[in-house]
Parts: structure tokens; sequence; C-alpha cells
């Protein structure tokens, strides 16, 4: 018998490093731990562009410097990560995005123009090749915004944000109010999300909600 | 019934973010995680100093820009840190080093110096105050080389790499081989290692050794 999980290999879509400038560092780890400890294997992106800026992550003032995201991101991947601009669907079992502020700044618009926003070119082909393909994808904290942007009526979760929530319906998706740990399964699209960071959680329950999403996308595989 | 485990409140020295010029995220992560699920609480610190240098995680390269260890840190911390210069070992149940080759550059010299390497002042102060009123203390990865500098005679692990190990003899502690997930325990000195990237691993397994770190200090406590 081939335990066929053990031959699953998902993106990981990140940010850069660090919650009010890039991926939030510790949804992004226990995705890579969530996908290890399941039996999967994982390679990183991210796309190669400059961060939208650089915060003091104590203060949350703004540093006169410039980085950029894929270069911080692998601080996360410990070196082993790939420009966005080459990722292909049909080299992977699905795709994962975990969340920080990163996920609203760099792969999209959505912390200034809200429903409006522009979502990064890379990512827009990454996700609608992804979702052609019919091939599961994850979406931590506030990464749902761009499934939502990006794919007609999806159903997801950003937890208990009102105003989050309000704008995911705004851009034409569902959203179904979750708890710390939790996901939310759309079945038709193979989309699974959890709130993550987007609640107030112990690092313990962000580990719950990586895991159960990774799980939910092998078993959509 | 109290859960006492509940009360236990560990210091997390932090030593940037990135294990190239940092703290491991993966390891730093992990133990955050295994000390809220096993029902703990956790404060990071980190020296407010400058980082020995700045590295392109991708190219292994040094970047012409300057960063503090502190604010870097605060990353992985959520911003929640304080200065390692204001740890009190009265206020904790014991004290956490992840590893990443930061503590061998930014925490102390041994990436340059081997074991004649000197250690950051404050660190030396929270070391010898915790192991003077007997609180456990663990150290991953590279961190032990800096318990086997500051105190003497203590038995730890780095995992099977013999130059270490030989360097960890030279300053007067005793070498325990180990594998992935594994720990060594000084009772006596209530220290606990294990060696988590100084070996190949898979993220779950770093995930291990964290757990068993942070368990055994439970015991310890």
């Amino acid at each position: 018998m081939i335990n066929r999980k053990e031959n699953k290999k998902f993106a990981v879509i990140l940010s850069g490093c660090g919650h009010q400038d890039g991926a939030e560092i510790h949804e992004a780890t226990l995705t890579l731990w969530a996908i290890h400890k399941n039996g999967a294997d994982y390679q990183c992106f991210a796309p190669d562009i400059r961060q939208q800026h650089v915060l003091n992550h104590i203060s949350g003032k703004e540093m006169k410097e410039e980085r950029n995201v894929l270069i911080e991101a692998a601080r996360i991947a410990r070196g082993n990560i790939h420009p966005l601009s080459t990722y292909q669907a049909d080299a992977f079992d699905g795709l994962v995005i975990p969340g920080g502020l990163g996920a609203a700044k760099n792969l999209c618009s959505y912390a200034a123009d809200g429903p409006e926003c522009t979502v990064n070119e890379d990512l827009v082909r990454a996700i609608r090749s992804t979702h052609r393909a019919k091939k599961p994808m994850g979406a931590l904290c506030i990464a749902p915004v761009i499934l939502a942007k990006v794919l007609p009526h999806v159903t997801l979760t950003i937890g208990r944000d009102e105003v989050t929530a309000g704008n995911l319906n705004a851009m034409g998706a569902d959203h179904v109010p979750s708890r710390q740990g939790e996901i939310v399964v759309d079945e038709k699209n193979k989309i699974v999300s959890t709130p993550c960071y987007m609640l107030d959680s112990r690092v313990d329950q962000i580990g719950k909600g990586a895991n159960n999403v990774i799980q939910a996308m092998l078993r959509l595989c």
C-alpha cells in the first residue's frame, strides 16, 4: 500500500517576514510544520517585489529603509524559496497562503483599498490556474480576502470581525463566522480557511488551525 | 485541584529573526507553541544591540545595512518583547534559548571565536541568576554552547557534529550525542537541550524537540 499523502506537495505563498509588514511568522511556520506533520512536503514562494513599507514591530512606526518581499520571506523558508512568477499549478497538489498584514499589503492592496483592492498579477495567475485544476487552496487569517477578490462566489472565514466580513460579502463571497482553530471548507471550490490571529489566539491555537487546514486540503486532493 | 503548570512562565531569549544572522524562526516559533500547548506562558527577551551583520537568506551574502537584534526579534514575538537587560530570574520559572546563528553571533561570539568566545553580559547575568535560583534552562540547536561557556561542567547535546561536540568538551562540558527530536537532560543543573537544525530535520521534528524540552523544563520546575 502506498500512502498517497506522502506524495503530496503544497506551495506556500509568503508575503515577507513579520505580521505588521509581511507574513505572520507563527502562521507561516505552523503551516510548514502541519504540512510535514501530515506526511506531505512544501515549496515556498513569494513575489520578488519591494515591501510596501518596513515597520518597527515594537513601536509600529515606519522605518526609513526598503526591504524585498522574496528576500525577507526567505528567512522563514530557510533560503529554499522561489519567485512567485515561477509557480506552476501542475507541479503542486494545492497552495496555501498564511496571513499577516503582508498578505493585505504586499500580495494585494486590501489594507489600503478594501473591497476595491488589486491583487499581485502572479498571484492572480497562481490562484486561477490552481482553481481551474481543481486543486485545494488554503488561506489563513486575512489571506481569505485575496481568494474572495480573485474567485467568484467563494465561501470562507476570517473569524468574527464584522467589518472584514462585510467587505468579503461586498466582494461577492459568503462569510461564515468561526472561532479559534476552526476551519470553514468550501467543498465546491476546494477552499479551506481559518481565522488565526484575526482572533485573539494562543500559539497552539494557531497550530490547531493550520493543522486543520492542511488535513482538509489533503482530503480534498 | 490547581493545575500548577498553568502558573508557569518561561523567558524566551531571542537573537534576531532568521537563522543565518538571528534566531532560527522555526525553533523560536515552535518553542512558543510548545509553551502554550503545555499550558504555560512566555515572555520574550532580546539584547538591544546591533546585529553582527545582515545576511540575504537566499544568497547567504552580506547586505549593506544595519539591524537591531531586539527590533528584529520583535517580529517573532509579535511586538511583545523586552530588553534582555531587564530580565529578573525571580519573575520567571526558567529560561529557554532557541538556536539559529544569531545565538552564536549576537548572543555570544562563538561563530567567530569558538571555545574562546565571550557571551553577552546581560545573558551571562541571566543564566547565572537562573542557575543560582535552581530554575530550569533549555537550549536548542547551537545555543548549548552558551550554557557550556557560562556554567561549569554541564551536560548537553548539539546532536552529532563532532567539531562542535569537541568545542563543548574544550569548554568543560560533557557532550551526549542525540538524534532528531531527542533531548538530553542534565538533572543536576536542570539543563535541557535538543539538536534541532544542527541535524537535517523536518519542521515537525523541530516541534517534537521543542515540545520535549518544554515538558522536561516543566517537570524540573
